[in-house]
């Protein structure tokens, strides 16, 4: 930590007015920095000579502080400014991920930090490029100094400016919630599309601009180059979105609000997240960049032992269909854990978390090489959990009487499999907190290793939203409580994640998107896993929970809404959705009907130590081969759109001369996800590198494909 | 609990439509009961037949919840409502307090339940009346049923009609702070005075109306009735403030709001605190009443052998003066606890918790019959704890390094005296949940069995407020984890208290109100004494830490603020300020000048078997003898204000034929607060029966005696 009187010294530097430039290592991105006349700190962007990000300002509002000395009332960090030094560097190393697509990764990029210095206030910052063959990632740094101690941001306002109405893939802006359908628009379109985008029947929504929209945010423009612009590392800071100015097609920051409608309270030495630019002129390079995770900094857990991949199934999928219930009793309005013998009440009978049925899932999951299964509606409080803003909502310890915490998971272990806990909050984070050390302690003394938390509905401390700078330390809290624990963490409805993973590994999984569950809501387009990958995968994998055989729910249930998939589609997911956490979300009983095609679900490996991906388009379809962690098999999966595709996989990335027995899931060849999907044929054949397959993707279909080496 | 299908029985009930009256058990209080033609609950209350409360409105707005279910969006518990069924009844007992100021407590009071229809919305309240010989208490109590299950509070509209321009003694309303000056004017007055009133520099205010005022609010009317509004039983609800209309005179309820601007969260079953109302013609009854403790809850805690009285000194008054501080170090502008090495900064050799000064507080205390001592300062974060609206400000187990937490606890245990814990919170009652069972854990493991807690400064979660339904949770939330680990409380800052320490006793203290600290902010005025036990100390006890022999700060400071009282207007304080916590709060060196004058603080007990207020009167003097605890000594105190008094304490309360040593503490002839504080006189002689003292207090001056029983 500098000293305070750090500045007094810098007073008598001589002060540069430098403009910057900085090349990616390939040379292909030109990152120019300067100051403009009025001395705001500006940007622009190039990709092979092509413009990506016209010039555009940095620099943020800061609020009025009642407690800041008067001298710095009314102030921002917008213009004024002067560069008073600059430093170029070049970094370049290799590192491991705990587990990840590859076995290792390279972070190699080119730096230009500007220091600059803000005269009327006697400030100074630092804003930091680097900029890697991939796309860049800028933040902004705060420097510990008397002069800026403690501030709060009334708005960041970093500009994007695009250079055109590109096409993008987008969702609305919203303080709350990213479970909408994406939309596919020119950038002029996106307010003319605004309203009926909105998720309104989502338990929490807060959108706040007809131009405002969330990252990871997709875009092609009309010459073909693909740019996303995301963040990374977002600590202790708000999340992002971006408001469309869209007559001018510039983007600026919009940070989430806390209950008093500020965007950050920050106190020097601090850093804002990774703002970051990705660009290419092939859509592949969007899903194999490693930009976000070189961003993060370095692992923080000393021991990462605990930590492992994980195939699981759950009591889950015939709740959120309607078919059974996460509550236990219809005898109250409402409940308070207080004051209920819960051996007293009358069961409703549709309480799926009983002690038969989880039974049963063990020996599903112990059968047939998963991991975990996930058991929701174990604990009591599901009687009135939801969208009541109720504080005392979960204890997170007390089973329900048909559920036998310790002999489930004494059978659980006898087969050889764990369960997975649950912890559904309701969105009461304080009332979480105040049990967080319990539920832990009590994962610890069953043997549990994982949770899957939830934020279900208005956050409490009411008036606090779900990705404001509160809540993101909320969710990081969690996660670092559970490291304590050895526990990994997967985490729904909590913020999209921007790369944390790197540097807390046990942040295995999250929801922060639409996911398999809304197939039972209405359902979700079939381009939506062919988006998904270009977005909200960006900063982080998804528990989409994919899996799902029997996609007409109305053949085992009410629910009149079904999946729009094939049958092969549902296990290209297991390749084109990366995650370290995959479930096979269907029920036993499904797959029982389908054991050859679940072959491949038992087989697919959730861990990797390469991945190529061979074909991309957004919202078109995804061609991905990946090597499974510690073996020279290879698995490869294929997903499109409702327009059908044709996949031509080119086996390259083989060993020489060696043979593979290659299985091939592909649709039948009258496959349809509305019409026909459970249509697919199974082939195999031997294969050598060099050799190549055509595969026809059904309409809202895919393939998957595994290669034994020999 | 009550089932879902309560109401539907009700359904068929003959609707009654009476009024109600109900009596105090001596008759002299008169309550009445009644629907008026709207259908609007109203009630007023009479005292030997005089008008104390005119006929007044009950009820509350709610607000829209868009959750519930469309039909309740819009809609009140004002009016149209129809009685349904009341219920009278009387309630005779005594109980025990575990400390207090009588050995018992009688309970005795008549009851009125009106049971309220709202056919409108086929909903029921019960509105309870409890009037005692000293006052009443009512409540609105709201049963489980399926149309009123949760519920926002928009606003409580509870009225309170004053029957004329009465004098009160008023704070003005404000949702964070209650450390104002108290005023003394009639309700007419208040509009003019407010502003003036507000404490502006306070580090958190949030004033809400010109003629809004806290309670408990004091009052006397014109033609000598003292009334006395406030509430009893303030649990997990909204701290109430009254909002005057001063052209009625009418009161009406004024709930302190969340961040979003709401009152309260409720499920039903649930209740209101009690709202009070006590009245006499005798302003000693207002001081004698146990009203307020009677509405509580008996004790919820099965063993309260570990709660004590406590007489504690400590190191706090010279870091409130300015003298030295709480921080270590002036190295940096601000800390953070994670990056810093408290072994490496440079102290900048003020700091005031040290083990050297600690140690010779241990003996003072050890040497003088002081039970404890507290020690302010003692933890890493005082750096820049103050203002900053900082979240991680406190982690309450690290030390500096110049205190070592295990010696000096064990050098206090072997003295036989114990360290009192604190914990300021700065607010961030976040960052204090985190980490309290830790900090609970260690003061187990070190031996304390005491916590002073703060709560300067604005709240995080940033919004809301000190008095709001969330924060009265957070702060009996700490009262029980504190409860748990056998720790007593002592909350400063926090809200008002409403009787609960007769619920959980181990709530020992509390600020709320202006204390001696504001001696060393420009004074307090010599009156607030003589009126803090008819307002803030209706509720519980104060931790106000008297004892201050030594007025004038400049005499070994440089502050030039001074004590408005004399040496035995301190001395009085220790009967005067009923509190089982008591403070010698000036300095062992201050003391060692004058320890004829400390031998009462010495001998003065702080846990009572009896208690008698022989003179009061609102702002003027306060003149009390109680019965120490277990023995048969009495001690008696007189505090007047700026005018003196003449006391005649007749010693009826004497058992009859014994002989008391008695020694007499009192002003000297020419004494005085501003001029001649530390004159004063020490008499010895023998008493009994029926002997009168007749004792000169000076200008803002006291007396005390003692009287040991032969």
């Amino acid at each position: 930590m500098k000293r305070r009187f750090y500045l007094a010294s810098l007073l008598f530097l001589p002060l540069l007015a430098l403009a910057g430039t900085v090349k990616s290592p390939n040379g292909q991105i030109v990152l120019d920095f300067s100051v403009d006349g009025q001395g705001r700190p500006t940007y622009e962007m190039t990709y092979k000579g092509r413009a990506v990000v016209a010039p555009s300002h940095l620099g943020l509002e800061l609020a009025r502080d009642k407690h800041a000395s008067k001298k710095f009332e009314e102030t921002d960090l917008l213009a004024g400014f002067q560069i008073k030094d600059e430093q170029q560097s070049t970094f370049d190393e290799t590192w491991e991920p705990v587990w990840g697509e590859t076995k290792i990764i390279r972070n190699h990029y080119n730096e230009l930090a500007a220091v600059l210095w803000q005269p009327r206030e006697a400030r100074e910052i630092v804003i930091r490029f680097r900029v890697y063959d991939d796309g860049i990632g800028f933040r902004y740094e705060f420097p510990q100094q008397q002069n800026l101690n403690y501030f709060i941001i009334k708005e960041e306002k970093t500009q994007f400016a695009m250079t055109g109405d590109h096409t993008a893939w987008w969702l609305p802006g919203d303080y709350d919630t990213q479970e909408q359908k994406t939309q596919e628009t020119r950038l002029s379109e996106i307010r003319g599309r605004f309203h009926d985008a909105v998720n309104w029947d989502n338990s929490s929504v807060a959108v706040f601009s007809e131009t405002g929209v969330q990252t990871a945010l997709q875009m092609k423009s009309q010459d073909g180059l693909y740019i996303n612009i995301h963040e990374a590392a977002c600590l202790d800071y708000a999340t992002m979105h971006l408001d469309l100015n869209d007559t001018t097609m510039t983007f600026t920051s919009h940070l989430t609000p806390d209950a008093t409608g500020l965007k950050g309270c920050m106190q020097t030495p601090c850093t804002s997240p990774w703002r970051t630019v990705m660009v290419s002129d092939d859509a592949r390079d969007m899903l194999s960049s490693n930009l976000i995770l070189n961003l993060n900094e370095p692992c923080k857990l000393d021991d990462t032992s605990w930590i492992h991949p994980t195939k699981y199934c759950g009591v889950w999928w015939e709740m959120i269909v309607g078919k059974s219930n996460w509550h236990y009793t219809d005898d109250y309005p409402s409940v308070k854990l207080d004051q209920i013998d819960w051996q007293q009440v009358k069961p409703h009978g549709r309480h799926a978390a009983n002690n038969e049925k989880v039974r049963r899932y063990i020996d599903f999951a112990a059968d047939n090489g998963l991991n975990e299964v996930l058991v929701e509606g174990w604990n009591v409080g599901w009687e009135d959990w939801a969208n009541m803003w109720k504080r005392d909502v979960f204890d997170f310890v007390t089973p329900y009487p048909d559920f036998d915490l310790k002999a489930l998971n004494d059978y659980a272990h006898q087969r050889g499999v764990k369960l997975l806990m649950h912890h559904e909050t309701s969105s009461s984070t304080q009332n979480y907190e105040r049990h967080l050390e319990d539920a832990l302690n009590l994962m610890n003394r069953y043997g549990y290793d994982a949770v899957k938390t939830g934020y279900v509905g208005d956050i409490i401390p009411r008036g606090d939203h779900h990705f404001s700078q509160s809540m993101n330390n909320h969710y990081l809290y969690v996660v670092q409580q559970a490291a304590r624990h050895h526990v990994m963490v997967n985490s729904h409805e909590a913020t999209r994640p921007t790369g944390l993973c790197r540097t807390y590994p046990n942040l295995v999984g999250g929801e922060s998107a639409r996911g398999t569950e809304y197939e039972a809501f209405g359902g979700n387009n079939p381009d939506h896993t062919c988006i998904l990958p270009f977005t909200r995968l960006q900063g982080g994998p998804m528990d989409y929970t994919p899996g799902i055989f029997v996609t007409r729910l109305s053949e085992w249930s009410d629910n009149t809404s079904w999946a729009r998939l094939t049958l092969c589609g549902s296990l290209a997911l297991y390749l084109t959705m990366y995650s370290p956490l995959q479930m096979a979300a269907d029920l036993p009983e499904h797959y029982a009907r389908f054991m050859d095609a679940f072959q491949f679900i038992k087989d697919v490996a959730c861990d990797w130590d390469d991945s190529r991906y061979l074909e991309a388009e957004p919202g078109d379809y995804i061609t991905v081969a990946r090597k499974a962690k510690g073996t020279d098999n290879w698995f490869v999966g294929g997903k499109c759109d409702e327009q059908g595709h044709k996949a031509v996989v080119r086996l390259d990335f083989l060993d020489k001369g060696r043979k593979y027995d290659c299985t091939i899931y592909q649709d039948g060849k009258d496959a349809h996800y509305e019409t026909n999907p459970q249509s697919y044929v199974i082939t195999k054949k031997v294969v050598k590198q060099g050799d190549v397959l055509r595969l026809t993707e059904a309409p809202g279909g895919g393939f998957a494909v595994s290669l034994m080496a020999r």
